[in-house]
């Protein structure tokens, strides 16, 4: 079966062009002009964008915060909905069992047969015995290409000390494992954390005060340095911060492999939401913590011009009154994270795009493209390009609707991005083929997502031959 | 007539597969695979690469210097040899006469009848009274979309002063044009020059001592500072230095719309080139001067970074016999240039490409798809993409070849590269659709080559809405 | 005779005590404590401040603009009021005459037997020939070892291209000739003028327009590069931004001996004052011109960390209603300058030191001892030392006044810091010795003021042997 | 009792003259020409060198390491021979008791009776509890007005991690209190020793290997970080390399009250001293580690421009033989340190002023001016003028020797500068007005030395009024 998207304006993140797109069975086939002589099936996308499906690189469907945990892959037809056909999830290992084992036991058990965008998936070191290091050795082998570590969170499983962190760079550079790190100075956190509590600071607000900009400076300097003494690779997520974005832009020109991303949220909000009344703030509690107009300016400079290289969501499904409301004495009870997964394209799309802030062409390589070459998943994920998975978002760019969490799909009591205003919508989407939203609404079924291994040296390892290299076929 | 190049590896800025490209008539209709069926004829070009063709976006058909006249369009052939479909031509103003004038009787004259590769012009501005700056605002409508100012050679019609600088960027603003700026400080170079000669230090080696890299570094910053006021994009060309190039890369990092190339030379040879012996140096006397390895080392990662965004070639067929030894008694009568377009493919294929330097889609973008963009040329040039220009390389890895004058068609007596060695080969060329070159061989005719307008707000434009868009239709 | 000064708190750029002074003659013969069996006469300072006599290394006292004069030395008891002992003054070489004959007629017609203070001379290039920048290797035999071009003042004699200062530079460096720049784009700011006065932009507050910081920053860079190429130290004088400094220090980081100076004014005033209506702005009108609030405090910054080594007035004695007026239908006729030599003391105290941005330390050291060093003159001026001409300010630190033109010295019909505060006043002066204030009045005598020889290799010299010694004795 | 050293050439900060010092009792009480009649007894110091007696802030004379403790006070002799007549030492506070109890026991036990030279004292911080940094609100009042903490030494009670810096940093604001670091990262080391020693890789050499540069730099940007956090100065101890002083520098130019000194040993040695066959290299095993040449050449520079402010000798009198060869098979058990205050004086002299790398100003405020105010104890130290105590050095500068362990009093079996030229020598020194040297022979006693509190507030305190102001009256 040959289904041909017909007429759309197409988009890649170098290309623009009307024309037509070829699917065969779960695979773009071609890309032209005049091949209805070769198609079984047509889908008019005339006055439409043809994009790629989106890849976030950086969502939690199964993160526990104080024993409060995340919706999971039941809820991942929101990102479909919201033109993400592929999300790469963190897992938090369990103590005392391989990141493999932990990683694909919960595959079996609740992914794999909830899951309705493609995934892959991130192993975080929680257990930082030897036995841990050395198994980032065998992950590529699985289809796991990243391992995270989380330098804040004082006392938690999932922090990791210096230690730890220059271990796990040693072993991932050998292994062409991608690390990647979560940069906030967790002794000061908990300092500052205690001190505002201690003087009766409750208050969402103050979860600011406790994470100051400089925290994440401070890690992400750390961290670059101990990536340089190792040799090895290193991606800073979630970037919030002016500071923190010349500090990787520096290590860049110094010749140093260090990238990184920031979200929607840092883009577009700021610490004012956090002091909002009434607990509202409490949905915006998330680490690093937002920052100022200003600094979501550099952002979207350093995003146009590469400094940095992706926008992820950090999708967290928390519920405000069921959950964040722990917290509601005590801001560091609050489970830290906010939903955004289902909003990305649409938010991008309004304020990125349509301000002229971004390109189209950089919308995708933002969304889409980069972000599958980040993961290693650029083999299939991340282009409308020949050869590659069938994961086309049909974007009809005409009117614009407000964004509510009632007509959300996260399963959350709640959107981060309420009363947001999105210009067009996504009106169709096929993932390897299969059409999964159609006029706007889901479509498809649990089940429907499949994992895809990442394939390793994604990024640039200096000694390594297949640098550089795109690694499809 | 639909023509399919089959199962070759086509390779994008983004982009690597093995796959097929159909050609109709001038265009390129579809990318894919098994697309037989709607073609009419079939070149297999398995196991080779797939290129779009080159963009040189810097060139020299008509060039003089103290009256010596480089080798014109009747040696257009040899940009297509080498695998480059499309150059871009500085034209000096006339005194007295318009810009677009002086270009397009050019063209009628020599230019149209004779140009084997699609080509482009720069206006080059010589006479600068106020209808020279004001002619700027007229020059998209006529498809020339860039400027050049020569900062150096103080005393010749060519050179241009901050007066001329700043009006020119003024008007090139308002009308979408791109500044392009040859930067040496022209009053030093010319005290070091009369220095040399009057301590009889003649030999061409003095070329590079009498333009130290700071005479570039320094004008370079000046024109950067004039941008900045005015508000305007600027090119810097044939950029040699890593102080310059990060000169670049910090306005770039403030804000402000700054980019730059370098040439193929100033990545592979050095300043003792110019001591050659018996005036051998002479070769290799051009401006800026060459300089040295550790020069060559930051070039290649400032290219593969994107701190500057195209490899050119500053062509300039001097013969060295009968034209570079007029400066055999004082190298400042030497004509300044070198040849080389028919050698960027290979060069950078060889020593970017296989070395590691350059990944093969990265050397695509600096080789064609980012000087096509430039240039205003990305509407049909630079790109192997739906409704671009045919204009297709398919490139044999196999085998390897010693460059050599001998086998040059760039009508000059000896080649800059001599003796460099080249893996692989142009097995085959198409100029829009046409087979211009067979076997290695050039088959194309005069007049082959067209006249290409560039679309203005190439670069971008901070206050103008078509910033950032393609402009391709 | 000898006098002690008794019990005053004595200030050095380093040191601060209570002590007496013992005056022998023109000289300074002691520092110490119980010194009055030693001494003919004492002067009680109790409780009273005891600085060296300021040194102002860039005053005007000759300049001329479009044939307006400032007032001459003549009025130079108002610097001694001030508390400024040593003037240095710059003398625009005459066409076809040598600097030195300039400077030596001038002050055998109207300085020696008119200066109340001590004074030195700057050479200032107008002649560009070559006899002239061989003259600079003689100047430093006459007692004169700094010259000074201007880059701005396009059409004006004294006006400088790149190509005279480079050869200054040149000369300069071999002789151990300081040379001091006015760093302005001159091609520039007559385009800017042309189009403000074109447009009908006459009042004073166009001259800031005019002259952007850019202006400044570029031939700041411009004249970097230059003495770096040339291998000489170089001084900026009047640095008036944030960006001009922040060059100067980047220079210095590098390792060039690169130095700059900023004025009071550009510590005080902003482009608001510019803005006075009724021809107020005119007052204002200096070049470069005054800028921004933020700029003050980076330049406050600065001086207090040696980013800046001196603090000058640019003293320029233009009537406001005989001479500015000149200007009042098109601001590039009103005369660039403003008195300010009286004031440097009692501002610099009243908002530096008060304030708490300037230690008194090193208040003394950028109002008196640096700037003695920059000129050679450390032989003899700048500070209180053993040796030292008794150059020495009584200073009360009690009360306040407000400053006003009515009892200003200066000669000028309007003071630049009119209705501004001063804590505390200069209570008693002595010239080598001989006491020229006493209770806040001038009793000096026309003639008082004598010529101190600069001595050569004042600045950082690299290739010389007397780098960085101090030169007295 | 009135003493005149006569006829030297009197060297400050800022100053050189002939002339002579006055001594009443233990202070200076005039500086000056002439003042026989007001001595009673003469010292002819002509045609040589009267310098402030030097201030070693960073001194070790109770430090232990795996239980090897440096010689004692009963070795002070050595420093004041070598013309060093303060010394300020580093207590380790014992764990359960207050730090100042811990000082001021040893004082009595072992200092006051035994010191030769002044001395202060830094408190560390070993046992981080909540009294500790309580405990440093009340230090000024006892005179100790600095604390230190290390970075280094994972596993070591001396060591403090980063909730222990924050916290000292946050006290020692308040109390105006300075805070010195010892910047290297524990965990990276302790990691490459441990991998070292399991390679076999036991001799000295890799000392520095397991140490590189970049623990330097990533502990030195960590604690500028902190520092900024809390908004109080940090004074960074022994800088080794081109990179930590560059960080350090662009602390200060953010505007950040960060400062740093370097030591003798990293102006002069290198990581090939560590290499010494037979042990030798054992010597030179110091923390941080022997950096490069070029390390050497940026740090000359940095002491040069003020961007270090001081140079010192973190002392330790270790045994090569009885002490040293504890790490013969594991270099981990070497003692860090080496002594040196002995040589402080002559080394600087000859390498640097006698190169031409300092001027003698510049000599003698990194060596006695800067270094007593770092400490608060430019009261009465550190400067020849009137008030400050008679700490004075006469320097014979003529003849040269060569440095051997044999001729040094420092009571340790080996010289970290044998064999090193010497010219010039220390040929008298007064101690508050006692002549403790003579004719290069030490001839004082114990206990000549004397406790000096350290005043607060020392550094630049951005909120404290006392701010930037010289404390001595």
């Amino acid at each position: 079966m040959r289904t041909l998207i017909k007429n759309g304006t197409i988009i890649t993140a170098i290309d623009e062009f009307v024309g037509d797109v070829l699917i065969e069975g779960e695979k773009i086939v071609a890309v032209g002009t005049k091949l209805d002589a070769i198609a079984d099936e047509i889908v008019d996308a005339k006055g439409k964008y043809v994009l790629p499906g989106g890849v976030d690189q950086h969502v939690h469907y199964s993160f526990e915060f104080k024993g409060e945990r995340v919706r999971g892959f039941e809820t991942s037809n929101a990102a479909v909905a919201g033109g993400t056909t592929t999300v790469v999830e963190f897992v938090n290992q369990e103590q005392g069992k391989g990141m493999a084992d932990t990683i694909f036991d919960m595959d079996k058990k609740e992914v794999s047969n909830q899951a309705m965008a493609d995934y892959s998936y991130h192993a975080v070191v929680c257990d930082p015995v030897d036995a841990t290091f050395e198994e980032i050795n065998d992950l590529p082998s699985k289809g796991i290409s990243t391992v995270k570590l989380f330098m804040a969170y004082k006392g938690m499983p999932f922090h990791s000390d210096d230690e730890a962190l220059y271990k796990a760079l040693k072993s991932a550079k050998e292994a062409g494992v991608t690390v990647m790190v979560h940069c906030e100075n967790a002794d000061v956190i908990d300092l500052l954390q205690k001190k505002m509590i201690s003087e009766g600071k409750t208050d969402p607000y103050y979860h600011a005060v406790s994470r100051p900009e400089r925290v994440e400076l401070e890690a992400t300097q750390r961290v670059i340095n101990l990536a340089a003494m190792v040799g090895a690779p290193v991606y800073i997520v979630h970037v919030t911060a002016e500071s923190v974005m010349e500090s990787i832009r520096s290590a860049k020109n110094e010749g140093l492999p260090v990238y990184g991303e920031t979200c929607v949220q840092y883009l577009m909000l700021d610490e004012d939401d956090l002091a909002k009344p009434n607990f509202e703030g409490a949905k915006y509690v998330m680490s690093p913590a937002l920052r100022t107009k200003s600094d979501q300016e550099a952002l979207w400079q350093a995003v146009d011009n590469g400094w940095l290289n992706a926008i992820s969501t950090d999708h967290c499904g928390f519920d405000w009154k069921s959950q964040k409301h722990m917290g509601v004495n005590d801001f560091t009870n609050i489970p830290n994270g906010a939903p955004g997964v289902e909003n990305r394209l649409g938010i991008l799309w309004t304020y990125g795009v349509n301000t002229g802030k971004l390109s189209k062409q950089r919308f995708v390589d933002l969304f889409a493209t980069t972000p599958a070459k980040n993961m290693g998943l650029d083999h299939c994920k991340g282009h409308i390009g020949v050869g590659m998975d069938a994961d086309i978002v049909i974007y009809d760019p005409n009117g614009s609707s407000v964004i509510s969490n009632e007509n959300s799909l996260h399963g959350v009591d709640y959107s981060t991005f309420e009363g947001y205003k999105q210009d067009g919508k996504v009106a169709k989407v096929f993932l390897r083929g299969k059409l999964v939203v159609d006029e706007g609404a889901f479509i498809g079924e649990k089940g429907d997502g499949k994992f895809i291994p990442g394939k390793p040296f994604a990024l640039c390892f200096d000694d390594v031959k297949e640098k550089k290299e795109l690694k499809r076929i």
